[in-house]
């Protein structure tokens, strides 16, 4: 048997699929299970999106430009211009997805045994990004009692070394719903910038933003230029998710110039999918408000309804469609598999992401769920019944 | 300024790509460009591929699973089957194209500083993708005087070492065309079987076999099941190069089940090149007999105006849609800039792929150009009437 490489059995598997086969066995034994373990809204596409793929002309499906079709990358600088970002269509590449962009990203920065510092629970698939490429991630904890806020900045800094390249922030967060203030950001900047590092900002959830917040993006800090890399998708933005069309985009030449050789590599990003997401940038800001009413509505159910449950804490998330709850269990894992194996109420059951998998500190994750909350109203609430009796009626509670 | 990775720079730059400024410019001075460069097809598409997608009736654009659509891959096996190979929807991982199905095997296989032997001249790309991952490739050398057939046996022997995890065919051949036989296969096999490592099998060409020569795949060697590692796409196969759908599969468990986690990482393939690619699988054999026929005409009309040129040698190749050709200029990266900067024979001119860049030692490409035949008969005649023209009034020939 030959062998495998150490990066490939250091991957991450995926911590939210491995519960997959119990909420499938839980569906063919007749239960109704409730998906908010994944960021798979429910929310329709843009029609001016699904349209444009009905009627395109297409004879010869040809590769694109590496860096995407310059059409849509002319477009999207006007989209970002509208949220006060000034971005040229040079500075810009679009990817196969936002993972397709972190990969050219890190892989741009890090060379193998190298540094990258992320507040934790983060986004899971970071890891498997760095492990992919051989890098390091250097995790520093944020805490639900701050409601997952940047740690001290003094925390950041304890972990800068001659290895480290590079902190990498999402904003608003996943799994946290975390929103940066433009504080906290301006003293990563000035971190950044005094030991000369990258900061990576994944802000593909910035139009999810509740209560009249604001998002402020990397790309807007003063003196920042050379150091800020900014990573995009549509996939939530216009719940496009199975387009996989991202973005890196940086002022930074020498990094794009990197990134680019990575980019021809692979040659072009998907063709298709380039004319759906150039065709979403005309969607109509009511879309965008609709949308995010509807979340609104969905978080402020969600999270009366788990801080309202013996034991539970939640924080409000200010932005993305996630939260991050501390459960009065003795091990989140085993009560995500439980809740979908052995318990319904009424017939149903929930599926949830155990949070062990977004901290690299698996035991910090150990009492927390991520809870999507991608599902109507109705849905919700019966989701969360059924939690609230799961919590019940679970034997091993603390 | 940050520090940059070690690694992007020394990702190759796309030794195609780097003549298009010229190419641009001959176009703005009124010359008609020949691209013979790039291994896009004028070939159309499936019609009911592009149909396909013209019907889709997707409201929400998903993700798809992370191995790619059930019912594509379940599909695909019925196409393997029709080509005699046995392969299960579990043994297949679809990919956003054949770069990906790269970037997933030889991260499964390979650490940082591991080796993949890989004959020489290669599709550029393979080094990026070893690249990119920290790899190292170990070229062993075909020569033209050999029509580029697999090197002595005893060539590849030599370079295994305790570092080295695969050797990488493409088969038949980019950039050479060359397809290889039962037997040329069987001792690779052998070889592979013995130091226990993998072999990489890139067969995207499959179904271009000229003059009634038989394809053989790797998949079907005795023996070699554990060690077998297919690579495929539907770019070249329907000209769907624009799609980004590819395939890496093996009957290797352990293998796919590491692969899988790269791709659990990435979240999924594009929904709707799965959907096209899907549809493509329903292409009459007629459409493929049509496609074989007219590039067959074409290979046949390139080589022979190849060699009839003064100095320039040319071997015949069995498959794919490119050939390598040997010319008598002193240095092909200058000579191509040439006849794009410099020259034109009746306001024609022709853009070729010089081939250092499909070589680790470049200098073995020196006098030597791939051209793809994959335009019309037309076309290809005015190609060649250019070089050939070029040939005689470039200043620095050997």
């Amino acid at each position: 048997m030959p062998q495998l490489s150490a990066r490939g059995a250091s991957m991450p598997a995926s911590p939210i699929r491995k519960l997959v086969p119990y909420a499938v066995q839980s569906k063919a034994a007749g239960k109704r299970v409730f998906h908010l373990n994944i960021g798979q809204p429910d929310i329709k596409s843009p029609k001016a999106a699904m349209d444009a793929i009905r009627n395109h002309d297409i004879d010869v499906l040809a590769y694109s430009h590496s860096a995407g079709n310059q059409s849509y990358r002319d477009k999207l600088s006007l989209y970002y211009q509208k949220h006060g970002m000034q971005l040229t269509a040079e500075d810009m590449l679009v990817t196969t997805g936002g993972s397709e962009a972190l990969s050219f990203a890190m892989g741009s920065i890090l060379d193998p045994g190298e540094e990258i510092i992320i507040p934790e629970p983060y986004y899971a698939n970071y890891m498997g990004f760095a492990t992919a490429l051989g890098a390091v991630v250097r995790p520093v904890v944020s805490r639900i009692e701050d409601d997952f806020a940047l740690p001290p900045i003094s925390h950041l800094e304890a972990l800068i070394g001659p290895k480290t390249r590079a902190i990498l922030l999402c904003n608003p967060g996943n799994p946290t719903g975390y929103l940066y203030s433009k504080d906290e950001l301006e003293s990563v900047a000035a971190l950044a910038i005094k030991h000369d590092i990258f900061i990576i900002a994944d802000e593909v959830y910035r139009e999810f933003v509740y209560d009249g917040h604001q998002h402020h993006s990397v790309l807007n800090l003063r003196g920042l230029e050379q150091h800020a890399i900014l990573i995009d998708s549509v996939s939530k933005r216009y719940s496009m998710c199975g387009a996989r069309i991202g973005l890196m985009a940086s002022k930074n030449k020498a990094l794009m110039a990197t990134a680019m050789k990575f980019a021809q590599a692979r040659l072009s990003p998907p063709t298709f999918a380039q004319i759906a997401a150039e065709a979403a940038l005309d969607t109509p800001d009511s879309y965008f408000e609709d949308v995010v009413t509807e979340y609104r509505q969905r978080r402020n159910k969600v999270i009366s309804r788990l801080n309202a449950m013996d034991g539970v804490t939640c924080p409000e998330p200010k932005g993305a469609f996630y939260c991050l709850a501390q459960l009065p269990v003795v091990d989140a894992d085993h009560f995500c598999q439980w809740m979908l194996e052995s318990f319904d109420h009424q017939g149903d059951t929930v599926m949830m992401a155990p949070a062990s998998g977004f901290y690299t500190h698996a035991e910090l994750g150990k009492h927390q769920v991520r809870v999507a909350y991608v599902l109507n109203l109705t849905d919700l609430d019966s989701a969360m019944d059924a939690l609230e009796a799961g919590l019940k009626a679970y034997p091993h509670t603390l």
